[in-house]
């Protein structure tokens, strides 16, 4: 590899915006990725040595076949709401900066083709005005780009009724460029689709999402309020399952993480755990039934969206629950882990149990083989690097399994083993001298 | 009770549309209840007295105040439709035909209030011209009406998204009329609804329905045809579970059932089981991929609505499916049962290979209590009632319960015991004389 600055690569790029001042550089190659205090230590200070910021495919084309020709490491950047130093470059190298690549191709029926950054909010408006929406957003919806959420999501927003990010139908194609001294563009459709999607970036840069759409529903936020924990996640479950009512969100805190919260006054009682509920406007009378059913109290119910300068409910929910309580307590961390099929809310009781506030109990409720499942990004009192993974061995004996957030490497997201042996043999393809994001993908790494 | 001929009773009707030849009392007192040996048996003959044809709410009213001052048994109709002879009079008296109650009331957003005789297929394609659809109708849509499903069905096309008639958010709403000396009318909401949802029209009449919609998608119907029936029967539960992909049916055929079928020549290859699955258009090319990574062929693609004087897919699924094989061999009978959630298919598989072409698989695919189940209405070669039960007991090792379609008694159909003391207690209410629909609440006439 040669450095970025090197004449001959520069002279390469000539008439791109490229982007080399090193505050941009140092604060344009970050994530959230604080979040964690392990990653904290392993990330801060790494930066690429160039960003360029392409304004089409084609510049996007030239950029990838003048690093492989250099040699240059090689790194896309969406809208960076990311937690686990997803685009962060490792080896310096160029950032590429997809903010330009904002077009909207088309949305027809329950379809749109949006160019990969496009922010996911703007994707969602455009699709609104047409009578569609996203099926499912993360919380960072402001910010994150589709190509980013691709790249580096699971799922979101809407994932209580329309399941995984991988799930088949979710996203109907991906472009993307390889990284060779000739770049081809390919188009990927179908199981192919596993060969970029939430790949980090590391087996080729994504150009182009096609994804399927979700009908517009009027939406009404909803809060209910629970004395018991146990009552709350049984509510929370018998609410995902009910077939009957439309949601696009279901999420359980456990007290005290509501006490971390601002600007819901009113709506989150002293001591008590609570749902927070999207519910399809025609249903809500149906949601007000099974919180009475349950023993609960509803103390929230108002229109989504929400008025401008007040904070949707969706930004207390998914990555952003830690955010909030970071806010206020700069000393806590979280957890990300995934819950067994069948025995979830068991195993949700017993951990909110045995840790009681150290782990505060936080469950994003959602479709996962066709089950109404739950994943948690738990909020936890950090102490050390020790009792983080004690918890983390804890919580592995209630058959709660860690998708590891202190971790940059792809293999510790609980990625499957078949998508992670896919997306290695389409890297020796497409990016064959392993310029794309390296360090992420341990597979390649290890070869 | 005295006589509907009795002239005093006559001229408390005066002015209402009375029907009275024998014909016409013999034929509109029947449903599809000959399905079943045993069920002809029983019911044959059985007829009402007088037919009254009312043409508002206030005509209801009073027809239900003239019964229940002469104490005439009253039976409602709606599209007759049922197979278990739901609407058939088992003690003569007035047989109430919705027909001319056929005004839909509004449709605004994700609901729709009709009128009880209102027809399944009118009120769908009305819902279509504003975006929305129903969320579930029965095969017989074009005949069946908005009063007579919610009165007598429990799901149908669409459920494999939606669920059950019964869960929270399908029904929004039942306007009913009690049978007394003076009748009430009552709106019935939220959990009330289960006092005359799937009641049989024994605890009250149902004068308007108020259902929840869907949005409208573009329809795709497809065949997928497999070698092997357990392959095909895995298939069929991975699409349910697909969250991905929007469905609106997931119907599986064994081998020889498609051998009865007419009008889908091309579709079903001789010996091979197959699924009939109705899809977003959007999600085509992923039910495309489904198939071929299970080892199948897709043997139909066509849009939906299909074209004038083409059977649509959904006419050979359903109560429809039995329908198709009686058409051909009318010695054939059928079963309904319950499958064990998170063992269907080792049940479903397991029942094929014990009785082989006796008891013709046929499972329709939808979601219950959140999950993806089937249950099934079984083709079966009737020889014998013994034979008949002798199955059912070898289906119940199976973990594969009865709903009981060779009976016309409302417990007899997995009715939950929650919903039947529910519906006892507001008949005690809403129809003190016992003269609704009498003979088909066994708790009533215990009683």
């Amino acid at each position: 590899m040669i450095p970025a600055n090197d004449p001959g690569f520069r002279a390469a790029l000539d008439g791109l915006e490229l982007v080399d001042h090193p505050v941009q550089l140092r604060q344009r190659s970050r994530d959230f990725y604080w979040y964690s205090p392990i990653l904290k230590r392993a990330l801060d200070g790494k930066a690429a040595d160039l960003i360029v910021v392409p304004a089409s495919i084609d510049e996007v084309v030239r950029v990838a076949g003048t690093c492989a020709r250099f040699e240059v490491p090689l790194v896309v950047r969406g809208g960076a709401t990311g937690n686990y130093g997803q685009m962060v470059p490792l080896q310096g190298g160029v950032l590429l900066d997809m903010a330009r690549l904002d077009r909207t191709l088309w949305i027809e029926g329950d379809r749109g083709r949006f160019e990969a950054g496009v922010r996911m909010g703007d994707a969602d408006r455009l699709a609104q005005d047409k009578g569609w929406e996203l099926r499912m957003f993360p919380s960072t919806r402001r910010q994150a780009t589709v190509g980013g959420f691709v790249c580096g999501g699971a799922a979101g927003v809407g994932s209580i009724r329309y399941g995984q990010l991988r799930d088949a139908g979710s996203v109907a194609a991906l472009k993307v460029v390889t990284c060779e001294p000739t770049p081809r563009l390919v188009e990927l459709r179908g199981p192919d689709i596993g060969k970029a999607l939430h790949a980090y970036g590391t087996t080729s840069i994504v150009v182009e999402v096609e994804l399927a759409l979700a009908p517009t529903y009027p939406w009404v936020e909803m809060v209910a309020a629970f004395d018991d924990f146990a009552v709350a996640a049984h509510f929370a479950q018998a609410l995902g399952e009910s077939d009957g009512i439309f949601l696009k969100l279901d999420s359980l805190m456990a007290w005290p993480l509501p006490s971390y919260f601002r600007g819901l006054e009113g709506a989150l009682p002293d001591g008590r755990h609570v749902v927070m509920i999207m519910a399809a406007k025609g249903n809500v009378a149906s949601v007000h039934d099974l919180v009475r059913e349950r023993g609960g109290t509803v103390t929230l119910e108002r229109a989504y969206p929400v008025e401008a300068g007040v904070t949707p409910l969706y930004e207390y929910t998914w990555n952003h629950t830690t955010l909030q309580a970071l806010k206020i307590d700069k000393t806590v961390t979280y957890l990300q882990t995934i819950f067994p099929l069948g025995a979830n809310i068991e195993a949700l009781i017993a951990s909110h149990e045995r840790f009681g506030d150290e782990v505060m109990a936080h469950a994003e409720f959602q479709r996962r083989f066709g089950r109404t499942n739950c994943s948690s990004l738990q909020v936890v009192r950090y102490t050390s690097d020790e009792r983080l993974w004690q918890i983390v061995r804890e919580l592995e004996t209630l058959g709660i399994t860690l998708s590891n957030p202190h971790s940059y490497v792809l293999e510790d997201k609980g990625a499957r083993v078949l998508a992670a042996d896919l997306q290695l043999a389409f890297k020796r393809e497409a990016d064959p001298m392993g310029l794309l994001n390296p360090g992420k993908m341990s597979r390649w790494t290890a070869a």
